[in-house]
């Protein structure tokens, strides 16, 4: 955390750091910083016992001591490699959900040969349904067109064949659904894809998955290509890091195994989309007349 | 498919191939090879309606004449690219079940830096349940043993994430029966692993999985290696084919879109099986007393 927080900040002049979680961890980081540049360094307390939080346990203070500096406009971003358990349980409560969203996806963006691939969801909606991830496919598509700027996103639903019969209960119920469901910017329902897609990048911009395969496949994927190399041959630069879309703030989800660079990467893509102003464009392009089922 | 069998027929002189299925492929085949090797290729013509077929769709007619030659004893082993739905309705109706064994498992070998790892299911059993996993477990423990001659092999479960209350609800059900299970060869559960073990190979000889999960992790991973290079630098060849495990013969299955490389692969596997009577050295290893739960 003190080599990520530091690498980010050295690398980013007009990025101010707010400090939340052990004390030690901000200690380091403060001595490792010329005092001259202490000002972009803000230190938040996290209390013993907020009173929201007295019936939590203390694992996640932190967390949500950091989700709720974004509600209150002290951060502009939060960026956590804590249990995404509580991440998402912190999000939802202080930050809330966007219009028609009821779980959110933990979106990560792959290199391919064809370019930037978004695969959702990687670990925050796990034991999902049919509704869940045609809202997926939307946000999914709202972040290709934001974040990577494509034009008229090609979506695909991640499965194990494409013969008649193939795949399991979910995935067997939701092609008639994705192929009537309203997408935003222009984006397409492309069909069924596999796995050996997913690393090619052929047929779709977009990945809808369940967050257990997703997280799988995402974490197989990276360990392979950060051993043998990117299949965009090293030109683009990807960060380990996870945006969770669908709540009412920029929240970026780490590996609970980040390492430095991971972590200052997950902070310098926090940035980044706080700047491009991302969660704000993507919400706008979800439609807003869906109907949430559990109310 | 003629590429392939023409390549494992070259490459293998004691092989002996029924071809099974379209006539123009077999024509191609024999006619590709001199006629002083026409000994070792039989044709094997597919019944328009086998009696027992009657209800059935034409479509795997080649599958179950491949799976009955291998229960009546004309062949040894049978390799299919087919639908895998039907090799594995063929093969429970024609080859029947091990004791115990109520599903399948699709069982791959991936290469790692670490050696050979057993990855299973990987696509015959989706929709699954704690109890098939848990024999799973026992399969792969016996695969691992008898096929790659590891000793006490070291069985993972494949999960999210290794912190409490991480997983679905299929997972987290399975640690308490898989610490308490009777795993063949000196087998142990050692307990959650992630993606990323699957490709370093370190903490396990053995994961289990369901086969919706194990077939895009497998078809991301076969596709990225392809790409990149092995991780274990080349030093292993691992046939990009799976073993039907719990089946009464030897059946391997190649993926539906196998190049010709592959399909040889398929064919050089299951001949090396037979010749190790492996299956049989399996199923002597797994525990008789089960009970399986639908009789």
């Amino acid at each position: 955390m003190v080599d990520g927080a530091l690498r980010a900040f050295q690398d980013d002049p007009s990025l101010h750091l707010l400090l939340v979680g052990p004390p030690e961890a901000a200690d380091a980081i403060l001595a490792a910083v010329d005092p001259a540049e202490h000002a972009r360094l803000v230190r938040l307390a996290v209390p013993a016992t907020h009173p929201e939080d007295q019936d939590q346990d203390q694992a996640g203070a932190g967390v949500r001591a950091a989700v709720r500096a974004v509600a209150q406009g002290q951060a502009d971003a939060a960026v956590s490699a804590g249990n995404t358990i509580d991440i998402v349980l912190s999000a939802a409560r202080i930050l809330g959900r966007w219009p028609g969203v009821r779980r959110f996806a933990l979106t990560a963006a792959l290199p391919t040969a064809a370019g930037r691939l978004v695969l959702l969801d990687v670990g925050s909606s796990v034991d999902t349904d049919p509704d869940t991830l045609v809202m997926h496919a939307r946000l999914g598509a709202a972040y290709a067109a934001v974040v990577h700027e494509v034009a008229e996103p090609r979506v695909g639903l991640l499965t194990i064949g494409t013969e008649k019969g193939k795949g399991d209960r979910l995935r067997r119920a939701l092609p008639p659904l994705l192929e009537t469901a309203e997408l935003p910017a222009g984006a397409r329902y492309v069909g069924l894809i596999e796995g050996n897609d997913v690393v090619s990048g052929e047929p779709a911009d977009v990945v809808v998955t369940d967050g257990f395969t997703g997280n799988i496949l995402l974490k197989g994927l990276e360990t392979a290509y950060s051993r043998l190399g990117l299949p965009g041959a090293g030109a683009l630069e990807v960060p380990r890091a996870a945006l969770l879309l669908g709540v009412g703030g920029t929240v970026v989800v780490c590996h609970g195994a980040a390492s430095g660079p991971d972590l200052a990467a997950g902070i310098a893509l926090a940035a980044h989309l706080h700047r491009r102003a991302a969660v704000a464009a993507m919400v706008e392009m979800i439609p807003h007349n869906e109907v949430s089922h559990d109310g």
